[in-house]
């Protein structure tokens, strides 16, 4: 006798989202310059095509050397070397170290031939044109060695990855200039109802001000999606069917209102002409009514009229439906805060806030070596931040620490 | 003997921070149209230029009813009330209702003259020109009453919010196609060092790319600041005095390498030249000779030469500062997850997922009553979600859960 007005069956989110996740393929390959990479994502491996550092540099200011010139060298027992030149950073050094001689270099430049390893400035006193050691050297000490960092044809970024300024860092310092990412979807959106009126046009007693296209637009801003708002469609078959016709010209469309089963609700009537629904009806508040359909690769939401059930739908199954388009899955995002077991020990100095780069791994935070000029790779081999603030002295291993992530963590699909 | 290099003095990273800060002022004041407003500090208060909903209005499918005259009505004891019509969405309805009379009514629809409450369809039943009501209602029951979401003149959305979608949804709601927000900075970006080239460029055995400039103009990129990359300067005083005279046409400057206190690090000594040193020399690591000036509210950031100190003291000094720009200070970032206690009971339907609008502030979650309209003003004054999961019947009052913030909590400076 009374009612049950409603959906016969409701899916669950996960269900239905995995479900039109699997129909969705990524778009096509498209190039992007390094400069503007930013939050695009990788549709290929990409390998170094040289050592990083390309060549044995200084990883300190002071005087390269024979390590074997210096053994033996102390404050009370120096030993003298003979200064031949200086190297600076940038150029190619035109000497050779001959025993017995120094050659003057700062931080960065090239190795002369001849020269193993470099005694830091504080180690060492000028005298006339001779050098005094005051520390020995071991052979390599404070060098930079040529691939450290870098092996020629090593997978530096992966297909998937959705760039970082550090990437760009990263890849600008392999000479690359620009890489192969999959396209971002652009995004048709339509709202429909008879109330509603365009933001600046006259609204008579009655009539509501359509909202959900500007919060749509803004939403897919957020995620650097372009959106093209197609406007109003009123509860008509037939200029729903015309919106719709525009709208695919696009990746995707996002339409709200008109999702339910009432007899105004003819959304889902129309967009089945195009494609093949997906689901309709999930159990979920506020956002029952929500709909989705595929049609040649384009996902089509529909979404509830009321703008909170829109929103929430919106980020529940347009997002990550526009991360498939483009081959991925977020996993967790940038920026967010993760707990995990420290798995090496992290020393800092009292007084010092240090930024440790970590590899956040399923609840172990592994420290990254950095060595010597390892500074970029340590970005890309790191995916997070440990932040050791002035009071501490550091973290033992096994200790319980918050991450920060320093890009998404995402998986790709084949 | 052995000589210390270094800084004498290095501040710690909140002052150094709060002294730059505390140097800058906010930029002018533009406007920006609603379908693009996303991420922009607003610079006024916004206040509702009328009452939403601007009428009383059905919040529920079924018959505009005078409530007096469905009094005692039950399954069992139908009252009949002749049919005089229908209002649809969007119509000012030209009826009025008379007692003994009922009017058919859609969800959002205005109420005609003389109804007081709507009866839901389920509760009803078709009989020829009349209608059974199967269930009584109260005065305003499923009736969204003139003004109960926002007041006219309500301050809606405060100076110093960050402008989101739902934002964009609710300023569009009341019709406001512009506001006026802190203009966004422009920031250009040097790095300096004979030992570089730029992509593309040709580099011999010894050069090394730029990867800075792009990597802090994708940095830039991610927090929607335009970028302008200047290139590279030579450790000239000369070419960095130059670059520096161009940077200065725009709001800020990051200018990154030469910053330490070796011989070849004068970019502090020429940016003295054009405004204040604020610090020099920083208690973190890596980036211990990070330092700043500022020239007529314009911040120069100099960073150090390597991309990992240069891109960590780039999010710790030069985000929080062109946030100062516009007025602002960012205290929690959106979509973090937070921990709070939960103020009141949240019910939720085994097997439904709920999306919670909640406040949170200081460890405290309050769950935002939402009225039947007041749907996107719940957007505004609730700052966070709290996800009920299929498995729960929603939690209890006291405890404690975790809430994502749908927007970024900020401070506004005067």
């Amino acid at each position: 006798m009374i009612r049950e007005v409603g959906f016969r069956e409701r899916e669950s989110v996960n269900s239905a989202l995995e479900k039109l996740i699997s129909r969705l393929k990524a778009l096509d390959i498209v190039e992007v310059g390094v400069y503007s990479c930013y939050g695009h994502v990788l549709a290929e491996d990409v390998k170094a095509p040289f050592e990083v550092p390309p060549f044995d540099r200084a990883a300190m200011d002071g005087y390269a050397v024979r390590a074997e010139d210096t053994f033996g060298a102390s404050i009370s027992n120096p030993i003298l070397l003979e200064l031949s030149g200086s190297v600076e950073i940038g150029e190619v050094p035109n000497i050779s170290i001959e025993p017995g001689k120094a050659v003057k270099i700062v931080t960065g430049a090239m190795m002369p031939a001849g020269a193993n390893a470099v005694v830091m400035l504080e180690y060492t006193r000028l005298n006339g044109n001779f050098v005094e050691i005051l520390k020995s050297v071991t052979p390599m000490k404070n060098v930079s060695r040529k691939g450290e960092d870098v092996k020629h044809g090593e997978v530096i970024l992966k297909k998937g990855e959705i760039l970082q300024p550090q990437d760009a860092g990263v890849l600008a310092s392999l000479g690359i200039e620009k890489v192969k990412v999959y396209r971002r979807p652009r995004v048709a959106v339509i709202t429909t109802g008879n109330e509603l009126v365009e933001l600046g046009e006259r609204s008579d007693g009655a009539k509501i001000y359509n909202s959900n296209n500007p919060m749509l637009c803004n939403a897919l801003l957020e995620h650097r999606f372009e959106a093209i708002s197609l406007g109003i469609a009123r509860d008509s078959k037939n200029e729903i069917r015309e919106k719709l016709e525009s709208a695919l010209k696009y990746d995707a469309v996002v339409i709200t209102g008109g999702t339910s089963v009432g007899p105004k609700d003819v959304v889902p009537e129309v967009v089945s002409e195009f494609g093949e629904i997906v689901f309709h009806g999930v159990s979920m508040k506020p956002g029952m009514p929500t709909a989705a359909a595929v049609a040649e690769n384009k996902p089509i939401f529909m979404l509830p009229g009321s703008p909170a059930a829109a929103l929430l739908g919106f980020y529940t199954f347009v997002i990550p439906a526009l991360y498939k388009l483009m081959n991925v899955r977020i996993v967790a995002r940038k920026w967010s805060r993760q707990r995990g077991i420290l798995q090496g020990r992290v020393p800092s100095e009292i007084g010092v806030r240090s930024n440790v780069r970590v590899l956040w791994d399923d609840g172990k935070v592994y420290p990254i070596r950095i060595s010597g000029s390892g500074i970029l790779s340590s970005f890309v081999r790191s995916n997070a931040l440990l932040i050791v603030p002035e009071d501490r002295e550091g973290y033992e291993e096994g200790d319980e620490v918050e991450i920060t992530l320093l890009r998404d963590i995402t998986e790709v699909f084949e």
